[in-house]
């Protein structure tokens, strides 16, 4: 996350938000933010979501994920709103949804999906 | 690319192979490179392979991407393996295999399965 | 559908609901409706869900989904609830919840993400 | 798979085909074969698959697959190809290809990813 410049904004049970203020380093040719920018930002939320609803002593490690990229990441600022779908004792499922925000409006560009594994420990934790 | 520090191996129609070799800035604590790297490596590759298949003007976009991560991504590089399932003038279907090399072997660490868009000109390519 | 004994309960722009009532011709050994029932009630949902922001003269065709199985699928009604989560002139995002109902209750059992492509004239379509 | 109609023409260890000759009831109005059952029948290679490397007293279960829909499935005969890319003692990735037959020749219309989970004894089984 600080290799992209993104942070944290928000954690509560089962519900994170992470931000990122696009700048060259994590952008394509036309200034839109990365594909894989994007992706990351949105499996972190995800992840992050799984854990904020786990034991102190847990990690998670995705172990898959598929993302809709539906529009062009452009903007001010580029949110990651991820939420735990159902909690398991060994498998999570986590939902992001990713949106652009420019001139006080918001809309979505993007939404991931995520399978979350916990691991004993904080070893191999998905930061 | 760059900021990730993974380089272009291989170009052939078709076929594209990029590499990365771990560094702490791409890992998380255990020192695996994070998922997000792996991901974004995986998409590239699956990118690069769609744009060898279509004329100079054309560039490409990925619609949406599922990844499977089966194992830690360690040991001395990572090789991701992208090649067109399915070309078409639209759409293209591509896959891209990802590998960890380590004394001379290699296993299976990650499958992605993409959808690339064709779009006119150079302008927002997945780069 | 009819294959399946599904039938479609509520239709509002955007938002569809198809119940299945478990049979022994949809399930496999242990009474659980098969997953290949579920995935199809859950996939004509999104469809449905897409045709129902169009133009009369439109039809739609699943261009790629991906389902996450929660939990097996028993119970009194298995009901599948599509909405449309971006809808576009070309590929509408669409996702479909799938709840078992018994005793009253109900619980989340899968959750499916769909890309549907608009085609012209009702042919092909996803039905 | 009975209702379907479909039938299991090959069996080697990590490897499967299914055929499916199309038939009114599993196909939509223009006589493609419905999205639905080609999720299912692709889906079921994938899981004998799995099964084919377990334990003669373990079972399968489909935790989460994706498919994307490459052409209509028309012709003669519609083909799926099951391969294990993965096998591990919990979880195994499996691949299939879905293939349309028609006048000797064969096309790609499907490719589906899915995760399979062991099960104990063989309760539960993904038939």
């Amino acid at each position: 996350m600080q290799t992209l410049g993104a942070k944290l904004d928000h954690v509560s049970p089962g519900r994170v938000e992470i931000s990122l203020i696009p700048r060259p380093e994590v952008s394509q040719q036309r200034g839109f933010v990365h594909a894989g920018a994007v992706s990351a930002i949105a499996d972190t939320a995800a992840g992050y979501a799984a854990l904020s609803m786990m034991p102190m002593d847990r990690g998670v490690l995705t172990t898959e994920f598929k993302i809709n990229l539906l529009a062009p990441a452009t903007g001010e600022c580029i949110a990651a709103r991820g939420r735990v779908v159902k909690a398991g004792r060994k498998l999570t499922l986590a939902q992001t949804e990713v949106f652009a925000q420019s001139g006080g409006k918001e809309r979505l560009i993007a939404l991931l999906t995520a399978t979350l594994m916990a691991i004993e420990g904080r070893d191999g934790i998905a930061d």
